[in-house]
């Protein structure tokens, strides 16, 4: 049992992020800098693991370490690890919103599996936690996909091949690539987002969103930012969910305007993200969407960042709440 | 008017190719060494293009230009360059069988459209004569895909993000990618492998043919051939035009257990192609699937070939029949 790199406290910080990316339903998700999630583990006396305080929730997150999506990966874990009668306290910091399409619940999950890991001396990578934090994100959303838990994790643009098989790829991120990320303060349930899609496509439709994923795909790695731009589409997702999301082809359309390279919904909605080339384009694009939500009036919140390469990650302190 | 680099005479060969690769249904192809069409374009006194001789076809193909898939493309050509009144003779040698899957119709129109542009001095690159080459191919099958005459005509492992829009990618192909093709002696009409495709395919086989395509890109594009082998998977064509060849499953099963990365079907068949690592797997594979066919009995013809870098090229001479 490892003892030796043993820390009495770690504090952990998991990202938010962007799932399908348009045209890669299920397959494709990039992580951003900001918003996220804060998981403190410490070591305790008593045996087993526990919840001892949960921020940031408005009181909807269980207590029941159970039932809770952070401590359901981080219990998975140490199942898988021998160790459940390690006595362990979690602290779970929400400050990303439920139900917003930046992978809010991935987040939870990635930080407990993450934290506990670090708190025992780091048995497993990065990359063979990726179970235990799906187990945790399938605990609260019921589908099995890793767009969120795999970016979340990992950091950087993962491309899953195969949900089923865990099957996941890092792409190299294209240098200057960054997101407006905007989300209005309503709320989607992933269930909904997922209900409103039909059950089949027209052939036709499959290989449109083929061509564009394949065509995203060789941008990212190729750091070609038209071809990123004529292959960011969704012809699946997209056309039901913007329903759900007000303004959404006028938002999509302001974005645009801006110079984005390209505009969908992030991960379920509602939030969206406008894929830019350069800090000062993603500005404007975030600026433009505000701008047609404000007008509905929708308040909202806008991200604007870089691909995040480092995914979770220790630190030293939770920052104060802004 | 082009006349300084004017020849008397040019002979092309245009290669066979390997459309769809499993998952990438009406968006890839590569290209391989053999067999292929020749094509000779020569000047003539008399206006007009003229088809003076076509060999290999039985008979079965059009003197009439207008209706023959390889003039309809170089016409095309002519015409956009407003040059339909030049005198030039074309002779047609056909050394590939007709509804192969091997690209037969992809092969002359790419050859007919690069002779007469080559003869005329090459006022267009290979990858403006694409439309050119699409049109004569569509002459013949009826549908607008590139992925044989986009490998055909520049080589290598060619993405097509969208067929409308001619966006065509070129990929990076791995040092040591060879594939064994075999032909059994059997003719399926396009026509009759596309009608038995659905309209409508679950979103569920869909999202799994987009992580497969995925992952197939990113294994070529990476070299790493065990992510190429995960990912050459067919969900959705392959289930179903596997009934019109004979004991296809029977010949994946041999291609496998021989070392291939992968195996499916090439283009609309009846021809099947197996991926491998290497000249000498390739070989064995190619053994093994041919056995299969002769046991039917099934006559049929195995080439073994590396991807073809080259594509279309002008050669001195044609070969003589074996």
């Amino acid at each position: 049992m490892p003892t030796a790199k043993d820390s009495s406290e770690v504090i952990v910080f998991a990202p938010a992020t962007v799932a399908n990316v348009a045209c890669g339903y299920d397959v494709l998700g990039f992580a951003i800098d900001e918003p996220g999630d804060y998981i403190v583990a410490r070591h305790a006396d008593k045996p087993g693991l526990r919840i001892t305080a949960i921020t940031g929730d408005d009181g909807k997150l269980p207590l029941d370490p159970e039932k809770n999506t952070a401590t359901v990966a981080a219990l998975d874990l140490l199942h898988h690890l021998g160790m459940t009668d390690r006595g362990i306290e979690i602290e779970i910091h929400k400050r990303m919103p439920f139900g917003s399409g930046l992978g809010s619940s991935a987040a939870s999950a990635v930080a407990g599996a993450y934290a506990v890991n670090k708190l025992i001396g780091e048995p497993l990578s990065k990359m063979q936690l990726l179970p235990f934090a799906m187990t945790g994100e399938a605990s609260a959303d019921g589908a099995w996909h890793a767009d969120n838990v795999g970016p979340c994790l990992l950091g950087g643009i993962v491309f899953i091949r195969d949900n089923d098989e865990l099957d996941v790829a890092q792409l190299p991120v294209p240098k200057n690539l960054w997101a407006a990320v905007v989300h209005p303060d309503i709320e989607i349930l992933t269930k909904v987002a997922r209900e409103i899609l039909p059950k089949d496509i027209p052939l036709a439709n499959a290989t449109q969103q083929i061509g564009n994923l394949g065509g995203l795909l060789c941008g990212l790695i190729q750091s070609d930012y038209g071809l990123i731009s004529r292959s960011i589409h969704d012809v699946i997702a997209e056309p039901r969910r913007q329903k759900l999301i007000p303004d959404f082809y006028k938002a999509k359309r302001a974005a645009m305007a801006a110079g984005a390279l390209g505009f969908s919904i992030s991960g379920a909605g509602p939030s969206v993200f406008a894929l830019c080339e350069g800090k000062e384009i993603a500005e404007e694009a975030g600026e433009a969407i505000a701008k047609v939500f404000n007008a509905i009036p929708l308040s909202n919140q806008v991200h604007i960042s870089p691909v995040n390469q480092k995914g979770v990650q220790v630190v030293d302190k939770i920052p104060e709440l802004k």
